[in-house]
């Protein structure tokens, strides 16, 4: 039953905490180098690499190091499976409200029908 | 910076489980007690109890006890956080395009208007 998808776990799981969602927010606004990004963060280096290193892992972000400077930037790309998946899961539950709404509407005219059926 | 949003991490943490995402998209199809949505896992009860646990921690289901039958509902509400985040990621990237379209489109009035001034 459990389609199971890496990619989603990875970026859901990437996305559940709270440093990792603001380096994303910080990179939409355009590329950063690795210690530019990690000024604003009271957190050891090594801790920060690790977010960094879940993001690409996720392929949220993508790094490319040029001299001794190595620079992040945005994958927008990589939301459009969260985005597919919470459509799917809308899709789902709005089919099943139409479902309701034909059944109460059916109710309804059998209700309005019955008695006239009787004058 | 990091602005601390519990509910999101509760949140993407409990879709960063393909058992978790299944039992949602079940869910989303109609109300389902704890037995009938454990059947199709080849899993421990106490496991699956866990993940609904997340779940409804991070208010994505409510559960309710009926007797001796613990029915399970999706809250179809509470995806609306992810989906304001994931907008408010896009807002900002969407706005970073359109300065770096501002800077082309000048660029290239620039480029267009320099030779003429010159005639």
């Amino acid at each position: 039953m459990a389609k199971y998808d890496t990619s989603l776990d990875q970026i859901f799981t990437a996305l559940g905490d709270p440093t990792r969602r603001a380096i994303l927010t910080r990179l939409a606004a355009g590329p950063a180098s690795v210690s530019d990004l990690a000024g604003p963060f009271d957190m050891a280096l090594p801790s920060f690499m690790g977010h960094l290193a879940k993001l690409e892992a996720a392929g949220l972000i993508e790094t490319e190091k040029t001299g001794r400077v190595r620079s992040c930037m945005l994958n927008p790309a990589a939301f459009a499976p969260v985005r597919t998946w919470l459509d799917e899961q809308r899709d789902i539950w709005d089919a099943r409200l139409d479902r309701f709404d034909d059944y109460v509407t059916n109710l309804m005219k059998e209700h309005r029908n019955g008695p006239r059926s009787q004058d």
